[in-house]
């Protein structure tokens, strides 16, 4: 893929308004999707955050009536909803440290000082700090979602309004110690959403950086 | 690009640690970068963010003294922050009805409509609750930074272990009514970099994924 390609890519994604209700991800497409979002970058690997693929209609049309009746809750292919931890704490850095133990063939104890670092970040922060810096992370995950949608040719639509406390209810997040922060639908535009033809609109270039 | 090249790809990234300090991007290279960091998504299309791309070799000294001295800091062949803004307020969404405008050959009175609505998310939110905001919107970029660099087989280094502060006071920020939220460092990793070696370790599917 030439740089033009990844940019044409980039530039012919938007947020989807109307889907074709017709056109689901493929099997292989939906794969890639998830295996991008589980190669997302995280602060420290830590990956603090859980991901739910909603398919079910029943389920799809609650969540649409508490997130202002957008059509695209429903009539995506897919939706993700990205969930954090409620309560984020020392012993999701054990969970994961064995996991990078039994990954690389070594004993906990062996990186018992990346486990301590962790563990005092953790500890350091307050639990409204911690969703904040979970939140982040899984917002770098919907980034990179977003782009392997684009770069797939798939169409995605982020979305940050919608009623999370009704969500985690509707999804038995609570007891799951989960709490929703954002979602996106994914699947294919239709060819009647006008808002593709919309220009894109971006800051210039000399407004969005500062070279020093 | 197939699939398999994405995911090879975004397998074959890792938070690099030690730079190969005699390769520099090229031109291309960069212009790609900031055209997908330009082309990311964010809320209602925002971009409630600038990013600072810091070359200057002694300001990178100051920041690394500032910044837990990891050498990415200095080495990475571009450093890439992330800043948003300390007062969010109506007037950005000014700044932004009139790039719509603008862009689109419209009347900023066309758009009355999305304009109320995107002041009125803003003056309901404290300016702690905007920062929040809009460093999502900026770990969206990063996200789509991340993945770009990787698709071009560049290498980076995501970092919020910085004194963000500090790094305001060395970058001018406050005065700009900015301030940073997370960094990352642009290049070639060194082949002596033995992090890049190691296995990846991430969450199983059955993990982190919850279908329904």
């Amino acid at each position: 893929m030439t740089h033009q390609e990844i940019l044409d890519k980039l530039s012919w994604r938007y947020a989807t308004k109307k889907y074709d209700v017709s056109k689901k991800l493929s099997k292989e497409e939906l794969d890639s999707l998830l295996s991008a979002v589980q190669l997302s970058p995280s602060s420290y690997g830590i990956q603090p955050y859980k991901v739910l693929v909603v398919t079910n209609p029943e389920v799809r049309e609650k969540l649409k009536a508490v997130g202002y009746n957008q059509s695209q809750i429903t009539d995506a292919s897919h939706l993700f909803v990205f969930a954090v931890y409620d309560n984020f704490d020392a012993s999701h850095i054990d969970e994961y440290a064995h996991n990078i133990a039994e990954t690389r063939g070594l004993k906990v104890e062996d990186i018992d000082g990346f486990v301590t670092l962790m563990k005092s970040v953790v500890n350091s922060r307050s639990e409204a700090e911690l969703k904040v810096w979970n939140s982040k992370q899984a917002y770098i995950a919907l980034g990179v979602l977003l782009e392997t949608a684009a770069l797939l040719g798939l169409d995605a639509s982020p979305m940050e309004g919608f009623d999370a406390a009704k969500f985690d209810e509707i999804l038995n997040l609570k007891e799951q110690n989960l709490t929703s922060v954002v979602i996106a639908g994914v699947g294919h535009r239709s060819s009647e959403d006008e808002v593709q033809h919309y220009k894109k609109v971006r800051k210039a270039k000399e407004n969005l950086f500062i070279e020093i």
